[in-house]
């Protein structure tokens, strides 16, 4: 795991997400603002949407009337992309082929072909993506349900100033 | 993940129980000599090794003579097994109910049933140990080969004492 990250930070990206699903296509909601709606530590939470932002999963517009707005349709983002973003998918097996050190080391010539371990390893990680990247964002409801959610947006969000 | 884990840990936690396989019933090897044979920090290796004995997955005799060894045949161990006294699967997701928080909360009644995010990750995480469930730690090979570390661990291991 990413040095700084938490494993909650999984359970706030895909939250976070299935909130800015319900934005319009001229809406942007600050970092600020999601931390206050899920009443989360707000540098934390900025973090996560940062790893977001780097994933291409979110965009962010700086300024006083910035925000986040997902990047792509939310049926078109799946729940692997925003966990693959969290740095969660890399933590899982971390492959440092220590059957190369130490007194029986493998030679450099049986190290050619993959790790019998790693390979189970990356085996069951495959497994576990494809089960995320079976689900979309726009499968999930949104939890506390979706009402409430989108009146609570409709005073929160930035409108995007139309380009002149 | 726990604190004071790595995500090596996993790795390591394979790769011991792999060599540990390969000793006879009244065998048993110090983790001091584990971290020799891999080349790797003694402290931290320890700390997995208690875990793997918390666990049950080896035992532990303490004392000069003392050691570890498998708890059970290398057929009826699985690398899920390995795998979850490490930790990593509780740290796969993390669940801490924030649709219960903030201005736009779910009711408890509404937090009868579980969230649609939990839901989603637990299948992915079953998927994942499902994998890694089919596999033995017989069903691996000894990376670096079996013959080294057999050479090896007869020059290493400690003999168990008969009971008198």
């Amino acid at each position: 795991m990413r040095s700084g990250r938490l494993p909650q930070g999984v359970e706030w990206a895909v939250h976070a997400c299935l909130v800015l699903a319900l934005l319009r296509p001229d809406e942007q909601l600050p970092a600020q603002r999601l931390a206050e709606l899920f009443d989360l530590p707000p540098a934390y939470l900025a973090k996560v949407m940062q790893d977001l932002a780097v994933a291409g999963v979110v965009v962010s517009a700086s300024g006083r009337h910035g925000g986040y707005r997902l990047a792509a349709a939310p049926g078109e983002l799946t729940v692997g992309r925003v966990v693959r973003a969290t740095g969660l998918a890399e933590a899982l097996f971390v492959c440092t082929e220590i059957r190369g050190r130490g007194p029986c080391a493998a030679t450099p010539e049986q190290c050619r072909t993959p790790c019998a371990v790693a390979t189970v390893m990356r085996r069951a990680e495959m497994a576990y993506l494809e089960v995320l990247d079976a689900v979309s964002l726009a499968d999930l409801p949104v939890p506390g349900g979706r009402a409430a959610a989108e009146q609570w947006l409709t005073a929160h969000v930035h409108r995007v100033k139309e380009r002149s």
